[in-house]
Protein backbone atom coordinates (compact mmCIF):
# COMPACT_ATOMS: atom_id res chain seq x y z
CA UNK A 1 0.00 0.00 0.00
CA UNK A 2 0.99 3.97 0.20
CA UNK A 3 -0.13 6.76 1.86
CA UNK A 4 -0.03 10.04 0.19
CA UNK A 5 -1.70 13.57 1.11
CA UNK A 6 -2.09 16.77 -0.31
CA UNK A 7 -3.59 20.37 0.50
CA UNK A 8 -4.72 23.41 -1.02
CA UNK A 9 -4.10 25.91 1.06
CA UNK A 10 -4.60 29.88 1.38
CA UNK A 11 -0.99 30.36 1.42
CA UNK A 12 -0.12 27.62 -0.75
CA UNK A 13 0.13 23.80 -1.41
CA UNK A 14 1.81 21.27 0.34
CA UNK A 15 2.24 17.51 -0.54
CA UNK A 16 3.42 14.25 1.36
CA UNK A 17 4.04 10.77 0.36
CA UNK A 18 5.69 7.55 1.92
CA UNK A 19 7.74 5.42 -0.27
CA UNK A 20 6.78 1.88 0.64
CA UNK A 21 5.72 -0.08 -1.85
CA UNK A 22 4.81 -3.99 -1.19
CA UNK A 23 3.43 -7.12 -2.98
CA UNK A 24 2.58 -9.29 0.07
CA UNK A 25 4.74 -8.71 3.44
CA UNK A 26 7.82 -10.43 1.99
CA UNK A 27 8.06 -7.95 -0.82
CA UNK A 28 8.85 -4.39 0.17
CA UNK A 29 10.62 -2.48 -1.56
CA UNK A 30 11.60 1.69 -1.15
CA UNK A 31 9.81 3.96 -4.35
CA UNK A 32 9.57 7.13 -4.43
CA UNK A 33 5.74 8.25 -5.16
CA UNK A 34 5.94 12.34 -5.40
CA UNK A 35 7.36 13.50 -9.33
CA UNK A 36 8.11 17.24 -9.73
CA UNK A 37 7.60 19.38 -13.46
CA UNK A 38 7.67 22.77 -13.91
CA UNK A 39 9.55 25.57 -15.78
CA UNK A 40 10.55 28.39 -13.20
CA UNK A 41 8.45 31.51 -13.61
CA UNK A 42 5.55 29.75 -15.33
CA UNK A 43 4.79 25.96 -13.87
CA UNK A 44 5.09 23.68 -11.27
CA UNK A 45 3.08 20.18 -11.46
CA UNK A 46 3.45 17.94 -8.47
CA UNK A 47 1.93 14.14 -9.04
CA UNK A 48 1.41 11.87 -6.39
CA UNK A 49 0.79 8.44 -7.04
CA UNK A 50 -0.95 5.15 -5.16
CA UNK A 51 -1.93 2.00 -6.13
CA UNK A 52 -0.50 -0.92 -8.88
CA UNK A 53 3.69 0.48 -8.97
CA UNK A 54 3.41 -1.29 -12.57
CA UNK A 55 0.60 1.21 -14.41
CA UNK A 56 1.72 4.10 -12.18
CA UNK A 57 5.20 4.31 -13.67
CA UNK A 58 4.21 3.58 -16.75
CA UNK A 59 2.13 6.44 -16.73
CA UNK A 60 4.71 9.34 -15.38
CA UNK A 61 7.16 7.49 -17.76
CA UNK A 62 4.68 8.55 -20.68
CA UNK A 63 4.55 11.26 -19.37
CA UNK A 64 7.98 12.03 -19.15
CA UNK A 65 8.70 10.84 -22.27
CA UNK A 66 6.30 13.26 -24.02
CA UNK A 67 7.56 16.49 -22.59
CA UNK A 68 9.90 17.49 -25.19
CA UNK A 69 7.36 16.29 -28.27
CA UNK A 70 4.52 18.12 -30.26
CA UNK A 71 2.10 16.62 -28.56
CA UNK A 72 -0.12 18.29 -25.45
CA UNK A 73 2.16 17.49 -22.35
CA UNK A 74 2.46 18.50 -18.76
CA UNK A 75 4.48 21.46 -19.62
CA UNK A 76 2.67 22.31 -22.70
CA UNK A 77 -1.32 22.61 -21.89
CA UNK A 78 -2.64 25.89 -20.67
CA UNK A 79 -4.39 25.47 -17.20
CA UNK A 80 -4.17 22.72 -14.15
CA UNK A 81 -7.29 21.36 -15.64
CA UNK A 82 -6.09 20.45 -18.50
CA UNK A 83 -3.14 18.88 -16.77
CA UNK A 84 -5.32 16.48 -14.74
CA UNK A 85 -7.68 15.56 -17.77
CA UNK A 86 -3.83 14.85 -19.50
CA UNK A 87 -2.93 12.53 -16.60
CA UNK A 88 -6.35 10.66 -16.67
CA UNK A 89 -6.50 10.37 -20.13
CA UNK A 90 -2.44 8.88 -19.78
CA UNK A 91 -3.73 6.60 -16.88
CA UNK A 92 -6.32 5.42 -19.09
CA UNK A 93 -4.46 4.62 -22.09
CA UNK A 94 -2.41 2.72 -19.76
CA UNK A 95 -5.12 0.66 -18.27
CA UNK A 96 -6.26 -0.44 -21.63
CA UNK A 97 -2.76 -0.94 -23.07
CA UNK A 98 -2.86 -3.64 -19.36
CA UNK A 99 -6.84 -5.05 -19.82
CA UNK A 100 -5.79 -8.43 -21.48
CA UNK A 101 -3.73 -8.78 -18.12
CA UNK A 102 -6.29 -7.67 -15.60
CA UNK A 103 -8.74 -10.45 -15.71
CA UNK A 104 -5.98 -12.28 -13.56
CA UNK A 105 -7.20 -11.30 -10.66
CA UNK A 106 -4.11 -8.78 -9.74
CA UNK A 107 -5.42 -4.71 -8.97
CA UNK A 108 -3.85 -2.90 -11.93
CA UNK A 109 -5.72 0.30 -10.78
CA UNK A 110 -3.97 3.46 -9.26
CA UNK A 111 -4.82 6.79 -8.30
CA UNK A 112 -3.08 9.87 -8.72
CA UNK A 113 -3.11 13.45 -7.16
CA UNK A 114 -1.94 16.44 -9.09
CA UNK A 115 -1.12 19.87 -7.60
CA UNK A 116 0.63 22.60 -8.31
CA UNK A 117 0.25 26.54 -9.84
CA UNK A 118 0.39 27.73 -14.07
CA UNK A 119 1.26 31.67 -14.38
CA UNK A 120 -2.31 33.80 -14.69
CA UNK A 121 -4.01 30.61 -12.65
CA UNK A 122 -4.84 30.27 -8.73
CA UNK A 123 -2.71 26.87 -7.45
CA UNK A 124 -4.91 24.06 -8.27
CA UNK A 125 -5.28 20.01 -6.81
CA UNK A 126 -6.93 17.58 -8.63
CA UNK A 127 -7.51 13.82 -6.73
CA UNK A 128 -7.37 11.35 -9.93
CA UNK A 129 -9.01 8.35 -9.58
CA UNK A 130 -8.56 4.91 -11.52
CA UNK A 131 -11.51 5.46 -14.08
CA UNK A 132 -9.63 8.98 -15.51
CA UNK A 133 -11.78 11.06 -14.00
CA UNK A 134 -11.42 13.21 -10.91
CA UNK A 135 -12.48 16.14 -8.72
CA UNK A 136 -11.13 19.55 -7.27
CA UNK A 137 -10.16 20.58 -3.97
CA UNK A 138 -11.83 23.95 -2.37
CA UNK A 139 -11.31 25.73 0.23
CA UNK A 140 -14.24 23.20 2.54
CA UNK A 141 -12.61 20.10 1.38
CA UNK A 142 -8.87 21.39 0.81
CA UNK A 143 -7.03 18.43 1.21
CA UNK A 144 -6.98 14.53 -0.48
CA UNK A 145 -5.96 11.56 0.79
CA UNK A 146 -4.83 8.27 -1.62
CA UNK A 147 -3.73 5.12 -0.63
CA UNK A 148 -3.71 3.96 3.17
CA UNK A 149 -5.90 7.41 3.99
CA UNK A 150 -8.34 6.00 7.17
CA UNK A 151 -5.55 6.36 9.97
CA UNK A 152 -4.32 9.41 8.88
CA UNK A 153 -7.39 11.24 8.38
CA UNK A 154 -8.81 12.01 12.01
CA UNK A 155 -6.22 14.19 12.74
CA UNK A 156 -6.66 16.08 9.33
CA UNK A 157 -10.56 16.35 10.22
CA UNK A 158 -9.93 17.81 13.23
CA UNK A 159 -6.52 20.29 12.90
CA UNK A 160 -6.18 21.20 8.94
CA UNK A 161 -8.30 24.45 7.71
CA UNK A 162 -8.04 25.86 4.34
CA UNK A 163 -6.57 29.20 6.64
CA UNK A 164 -3.83 26.78 8.03
CA UNK A 165 -0.72 28.11 7.77
CA UNK A 166 2.05 25.91 5.25
CA UNK A 167 4.27 25.38 8.06
CA UNK A 168 0.94 24.29 10.56
CA UNK A 169 -0.41 22.38 7.72
CA UNK A 170 2.68 20.71 6.88
CA UNK A 171 3.07 19.13 10.87
CA UNK A 172 -0.43 18.08 10.39
CA UNK A 173 0.44 16.14 7.66
CA UNK A 174 3.67 14.35 9.19
CA UNK A 175 2.01 13.52 12.81
CA UNK A 176 -1.03 11.99 9.71
CA UNK A 177 1.87 10.01 8.57
CA UNK A 178 3.28 9.42 12.14
CA UNK A 179 -0.45 7.94 12.69
CA UNK A 180 -0.85 5.85 9.55
CA UNK A 181 3.21 4.32 10.07
CA UNK A 182 2.46 3.46 13.66
CA UNK A 183 -0.60 1.68 12.73
CA UNK A 184 0.35 0.07 9.11
CA UNK A 185 3.17 -1.51 7.78
CA UNK A 186 2.72 -1.15 4.04
CA UNK A 187 3.30 2.29 5.04
CA UNK A 188 6.87 3.12 5.58
CA UNK A 189 9.46 5.86 5.71
CA UNK A 190 11.43 7.85 4.03
CA UNK A 191 8.59 10.45 3.42
CA UNK A 192 8.80 12.66 0.18
CA UNK A 193 7.75 16.12 1.01
CA UNK A 194 7.09 19.42 -1.20
CA UNK A 195 5.59 22.99 0.26
CA UNK A 196 4.52 25.53 -2.45
CA UNK A 197 4.14 29.14 -1.38
CA UNK A 198 1.64 30.52 -3.16
CA UNK A 199 2.17 32.37 -6.59
CA UNK A 200 6.03 32.13 -6.37
CA UNK A 201 5.72 29.74 -9.03
CA UNK A 202 8.92 28.42 -8.17
CA UNK A 203 9.81 24.21 -8.66
CA UNK A 204 10.81 23.56 -5.11
CA UNK A 205 13.36 20.15 -5.08
CA UNK A 206 11.13 18.78 -1.86
CA UNK A 207 12.69 17.51 1.31
CA UNK A 208 13.20 13.68 2.14
CA UNK A 209 12.59 12.67 5.18
CA UNK A 210 15.37 9.76 6.15
CA UNK A 211 14.53 7.27 9.50
CA UNK A 212 16.06 9.05 12.13
CA UNK A 213 15.56 12.74 10.81
CA UNK A 214 16.40 14.22 13.91
CA UNK A 215 13.14 16.92 13.20
CA UNK A 216 10.97 14.48 12.43
CA UNK A 217 11.65 12.19 15.39
CA UNK A 218 11.55 14.86 17.64
CA UNK A 219 8.51 15.65 16.65
CA UNK A 220 6.65 11.78 16.59
CA UNK A 221 8.25 11.46 20.55
CA UNK A 222 7.02 15.05 21.53
CA UNK A 223 3.77 13.99 19.91
CA UNK A 224 3.31 10.63 21.27
CA UNK A 225 4.14 11.84 24.87
CA UNK A 226 1.76 14.80 24.67
CA UNK A 227 -1.09 12.64 23.36
CA UNK A 228 -0.55 10.34 26.69
CA UNK A 229 -0.54 13.54 28.62
CA UNK A 230 -3.42 14.79 26.94
CA UNK A 231 -5.65 11.55 27.69
CA UNK A 232 -4.06 11.68 31.59
CA UNK A 233 -5.73 15.25 31.70
CA UNK A 234 -8.97 14.66 30.91
CA UNK A 235 -11.65 13.98 33.18
CA UNK A 236 -12.24 11.09 35.24
CA UNK A 237 -15.56 9.02 33.65
CA UNK A 238 -18.91 8.89 35.70
CA UNK A 239 -19.44 6.24 38.08
CA UNK A 240 -22.59 5.41 35.80
CA UNK A 241 -20.06 4.57 33.17
CA UNK A 242 -18.06 2.60 35.37
CA UNK A 243 -20.74 -0.14 36.70
CA UNK B 1 -20.74 -0.13 8.98
CA UNK B 2 -19.82 -0.71 12.87
CA UNK B 3 -16.98 -0.05 15.30
CA UNK B 4 -16.62 -2.32 18.15
CA UNK B 5 -13.50 -2.37 20.55
CA UNK B 6 -12.97 -4.54 23.25
CA UNK B 7 -9.59 -4.85 25.96
CA UNK B 8 -8.44 -7.83 28.28
CA UNK B 9 -6.39 -5.49 30.99
CA UNK B 10 -4.62 -6.92 34.13
CA UNK B 11 -7.43 -5.34 35.76
CA UNK B 12 -10.34 -6.50 34.04
CA UNK B 13 -12.22 -5.92 30.91
CA UNK B 14 -13.71 -2.89 28.68
CA UNK B 15 -16.33 -2.62 25.82
CA UNK B 16 -17.34 -0.24 23.58
CA UNK B 17 -19.51 -0.33 20.14
CA UNK B 18 -21.94 2.37 18.50
CA UNK B 19 -25.00 1.35 17.15
CA UNK B 20 -25.47 2.88 13.69
CA UNK B 21 -26.17 0.06 11.07
CA UNK B 22 -26.57 1.24 7.05
CA UNK B 23 -27.08 -0.58 3.87
CA UNK B 24 -26.36 2.37 1.97
CA UNK B 25 -26.34 6.08 2.80
CA UNK B 26 -30.39 6.54 3.22
CA UNK B 27 -31.00 3.27 5.06
CA UNK B 28 -29.64 4.31 8.36
CA UNK B 29 -30.90 2.83 11.82
CA UNK B 30 -29.78 2.38 15.61
CA UNK B 31 -29.47 -1.27 17.18
CA UNK B 32 -27.75 -2.22 19.84
CA UNK B 33 -24.38 -4.33 18.96
CA UNK B 34 -23.31 -5.53 22.35
CA UNK B 35 -25.08 -8.52 24.75
CA UNK B 36 -24.50 -9.41 28.03
CA UNK B 37 -25.44 -12.79 29.28
CA UNK B 38 -24.48 -14.42 32.49
CA UNK B 39 -24.74 -15.88 36.57
CA UNK B 40 -23.59 -13.52 38.59
CA UNK B 41 -21.32 -14.96 41.50
CA UNK B 42 -20.49 -17.60 38.31
CA UNK B 43 -19.90 -16.00 34.96
CA UNK B 44 -19.90 -12.76 32.63
CA UNK B 45 -20.25 -13.23 29.00
CA UNK B 46 -20.00 -10.11 26.27
CA UNK B 47 -20.90 -10.44 22.83
CA UNK B 48 -20.01 -7.81 20.11
CA UNK B 49 -20.92 -7.88 16.61
CA UNK B 50 -20.07 -6.17 13.09
CA UNK B 51 -20.97 -7.46 9.87
CA UNK B 52 -24.23 -8.50 8.11
CA UNK B 53 -26.95 -7.57 10.57
CA UNK B 54 -29.24 -10.86 9.98
CA UNK B 55 -26.58 -12.50 10.18
CA UNK B 56 -25.37 -11.45 13.38
CA UNK B 57 -28.86 -11.19 15.11
CA UNK B 58 -29.47 -15.07 13.62
CA UNK B 59 -26.20 -16.23 16.14
CA UNK B 60 -27.46 -13.80 18.60
CA UNK B 61 -31.18 -15.41 18.49
CA UNK B 62 -30.19 -19.05 18.84
CA UNK B 63 -27.69 -18.65 21.55
CA UNK B 64 -30.45 -16.87 23.75
CA UNK B 65 -32.82 -19.43 22.40
CA UNK B 66 -31.09 -21.91 23.72
CA UNK B 67 -29.77 -20.84 27.04
CA UNK B 68 -32.78 -22.78 28.51
CA UNK B 69 -32.32 -26.06 26.80
CA UNK B 70 -30.25 -29.05 27.77
CA UNK B 71 -27.94 -28.69 24.92
CA UNK B 72 -24.55 -26.81 25.21
CA UNK B 73 -25.28 -23.04 25.67
CA UNK B 74 -23.59 -19.82 27.22
CA UNK B 75 -24.29 -20.42 30.21
CA UNK B 76 -23.54 -23.85 30.62
CA UNK B 77 -20.05 -24.47 28.61
CA UNK B 78 -17.53 -24.95 31.62
CA UNK B 79 -14.59 -22.52 29.86
CA UNK B 80 -14.55 -19.06 28.26
CA UNK B 81 -13.05 -20.82 25.29
CA UNK B 82 -15.82 -23.09 24.97
CA UNK B 83 -17.96 -19.84 24.84
CA UNK B 84 -16.02 -18.71 21.90
CA UNK B 85 -16.66 -21.85 19.66
CA UNK B 86 -19.97 -21.95 20.32
CA UNK B 87 -20.58 -18.49 19.27
CA UNK B 88 -18.27 -19.25 16.30
CA UNK B 89 -20.09 -22.76 15.55
CA UNK B 90 -23.17 -21.03 15.71
CA UNK B 91 -21.99 -18.49 13.17
CA UNK B 92 -21.62 -20.93 10.67
CA UNK B 93 -24.72 -22.48 11.63
CA UNK B 94 -26.44 -19.35 10.22
CA UNK B 95 -23.86 -19.00 7.56
CA UNK B 96 -24.60 -22.75 6.41
CA UNK B 97 -28.54 -22.25 6.78
CA UNK B 98 -27.84 -18.46 4.62
CA UNK B 99 -26.02 -19.94 2.20
CA UNK B 100 -27.90 -20.40 -0.88
CA UNK B 101 -28.82 -16.73 -0.68
CA UNK B 102 -25.00 -15.59 -0.74
CA UNK B 103 -24.74 -15.35 -4.36
CA UNK B 104 -27.02 -12.47 -4.34
CA UNK B 105 -23.69 -10.10 -4.35
CA UNK B 106 -24.42 -9.06 -0.77
CA UNK B 107 -21.47 -9.88 2.02
CA UNK B 108 -23.57 -11.99 4.74
CA UNK B 109 -20.87 -12.44 6.85
CA UNK B 110 -20.40 -11.01 10.40
CA UNK B 111 -17.35 -11.23 13.49
CA UNK B 112 -17.87 -11.59 16.94
CA UNK B 113 -16.07 -10.39 19.74
CA UNK B 114 -16.66 -12.44 22.96
CA UNK B 115 -15.21 -11.24 26.14
CA UNK B 116 -15.96 -12.08 30.05
CA UNK B 117 -14.90 -14.66 32.92
CA UNK B 118 -16.26 -18.00 34.19
CA UNK B 119 -15.41 -19.04 37.94
CA UNK B 120 -12.32 -20.65 38.42
CA UNK B 121 -10.48 -19.08 35.25
CA UNK B 122 -9.04 -15.56 34.30
CA UNK B 123 -11.04 -13.33 32.06
CA UNK B 124 -10.80 -13.70 28.31
CA UNK B 125 -11.07 -11.86 25.26
CA UNK B 126 -11.72 -13.58 21.45
CA UNK B 127 -11.88 -12.33 18.08
CA UNK B 128 -14.07 -14.61 15.91
CA UNK B 129 -13.30 -14.46 12.64
CA UNK B 130 -16.22 -14.76 9.77
CA UNK B 131 -15.40 -18.23 9.17
CA UNK B 132 -16.02 -19.37 12.74
CA UNK B 133 -12.41 -19.66 13.91
CA UNK B 134 -10.91 -17.34 16.81
CA UNK B 135 -7.65 -15.63 18.53
CA UNK B 136 -7.21 -14.67 21.60
CA UNK B 137 -5.87 -11.58 23.35
CA UNK B 138 -2.94 -11.78 25.49
CA UNK B 139 -0.87 -9.07 27.05
CA UNK B 140 1.20 -7.99 24.37
CA UNK B 141 -1.80 -7.24 22.29
CA UNK B 142 -4.49 -6.48 25.02
CA UNK B 143 -7.40 -5.01 22.69
CA UNK B 144 -9.11 -6.42 19.61
CA UNK B 145 -11.22 -4.26 17.21
CA UNK B 146 -13.97 -5.24 14.31
CA UNK B 147 -15.53 -3.35 12.04
CA UNK B 148 -14.66 -0.05 10.99
CA UNK B 149 -11.46 -0.03 12.94
CA UNK B 150 -8.86 2.15 11.34
CA UNK B 151 -9.77 5.45 11.76
CA UNK B 152 -9.47 4.62 15.84
CA UNK B 153 -6.58 2.45 15.93
CA UNK B 154 -3.75 5.10 16.03
CA UNK B 155 -5.17 6.29 19.21
CA UNK B 156 -5.26 2.79 20.45
CA UNK B 157 -1.76 1.86 19.46
CA UNK B 158 0.11 4.71 21.02
CA UNK B 159 -1.72 5.20 24.50
CA UNK B 160 -3.49 1.85 25.46
CA UNK B 161 -1.14 -0.66 27.67
CA UNK B 162 -1.83 -4.20 29.19
CA UNK B 163 -1.43 -2.18 32.98
CA UNK B 164 -3.58 0.82 31.67
CA UNK B 165 -6.57 1.64 34.53
CA UNK B 166 -9.54 0.19 33.29
CA UNK B 167 -10.69 4.37 33.47
CA UNK B 168 -8.07 4.83 31.24
CA UNK B 169 -8.83 2.63 29.32
CA UNK B 170 -12.04 3.71 28.71
CA UNK B 171 -11.17 7.06 28.28
CA UNK B 172 -8.87 6.15 25.41
CA UNK B 173 -11.79 3.81 24.15
CA UNK B 174 -13.75 7.01 23.80
CA UNK B 175 -10.96 8.65 22.41
CA UNK B 176 -10.95 5.79 19.61
CA UNK B 177 -14.79 6.36 19.03
CA UNK B 178 -14.72 10.01 18.96
CA UNK B 179 -12.05 9.77 15.95
CA UNK B 180 -14.08 7.28 13.83
CA UNK B 181 -17.06 9.21 14.20
CA UNK B 182 -15.78 12.40 13.00
CA UNK B 183 -13.98 10.80 10.31
CA UNK B 184 -16.81 8.21 8.96
CA UNK B 185 -20.81 8.54 8.92
CA UNK B 186 -21.17 4.87 8.69
CA UNK B 187 -20.42 4.95 13.20
CA UNK B 188 -22.35 7.01 14.99
CA UNK B 189 -24.40 7.56 18.57
CA UNK B 190 -24.86 6.28 20.85
CA UNK B 191 -22.26 4.21 22.09
CA UNK B 192 -22.97 1.30 24.69
CA UNK B 193 -20.24 0.28 26.77
CA UNK B 194 -19.36 -2.28 29.65
CA UNK B 195 -16.31 -2.12 32.08
CA UNK B 196 -15.73 -5.12 33.76
CA UNK B 197 -13.63 -5.44 37.16
CA UNK B 198 -11.73 -8.50 37.02
CA UNK B 199 -12.91 -11.15 39.62
CA UNK B 200 -15.88 -9.65 40.34
CA UNK B 201 -18.06 -11.83 38.87
CA UNK B 202 -20.65 -9.61 38.77
CA UNK B 203 -22.91 -9.13 35.47
CA UNK B 204 -23.02 -5.19 34.57
CA UNK B 205 -25.65 -3.64 32.63
CA UNK B 206 -23.20 -1.31 30.78
CA UNK B 207 -24.06 1.62 30.17
CA UNK B 208 -25.49 3.73 27.04
CA UNK B 209 -23.73 7.19 25.88
CA UNK B 210 -26.29 9.10 24.25
CA UNK B 211 -26.29 11.95 22.08
CA UNK B 212 -25.04 14.99 24.17
CA UNK B 213 -23.91 13.45 26.62
CA UNK B 214 -22.21 15.67 29.25
CA UNK B 215 -19.24 13.59 30.13
CA UNK B 216 -18.42 12.46 26.78
CA UNK B 217 -19.20 15.61 25.20
CA UNK B 218 -17.03 17.38 27.46
CA UNK B 219 -14.13 14.68 26.95
CA UNK B 220 -14.33 15.36 22.95
CA UNK B 221 -14.13 19.16 23.05
CA UNK B 222 -11.34 18.49 25.64
CA UNK B 223 -9.46 16.53 23.41
CA UNK B 224 -9.87 18.27 19.97
CA UNK B 225 -8.84 21.59 21.48
CA UNK B 226 -6.05 19.95 23.21
CA UNK B 227 -4.94 18.26 20.17
CA UNK B 228 -4.84 21.42 18.31
CA UNK B 229 -2.49 23.01 20.82
CA UNK B 230 -0.32 20.27 21.14
CA UNK B 231 0.24 20.46 17.19
CA UNK B 232 0.82 24.23 17.59
CA UNK B 233 3.32 23.94 20.39
CA UNK B 234 5.39 21.24 17.88
CA UNK B 235 8.53 23.08 16.97
CA UNK B 236 8.54 24.89 13.55
CA UNK B 237 9.82 22.90 10.24
CA UNK B 238 13.53 23.60 9.56
CA UNK B 239 14.32 25.62 6.45
CA UNK B 240 15.09 22.42 4.24
CA UNK B 241 11.57 21.26 4.66
CA UNK B 242 10.06 23.82 3.09
CA UNK B 243 12.41 24.80 0.64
Amino acid sequence: MTYCVAMNLCEGLVFVSDSRTNAGVDHIATFRKLYVFGTPGERLVVLQTAGNLATSQAVVSLLRQRLHSEQANLLSVPTLFDVARLVGETLREVSEHDASAAGSGIDLSCSFLVGGQIAGEAPGLYNVYPQGNFIGATPDTPYFQIGESKYGKPILDRALRYESSLEQALRCALISFDSTIRSNLSVGMPLDLLVYRKDSLQVPTGYRVAEGDPYFEGVRQQWCSGLRALLMELPSAPESYLS
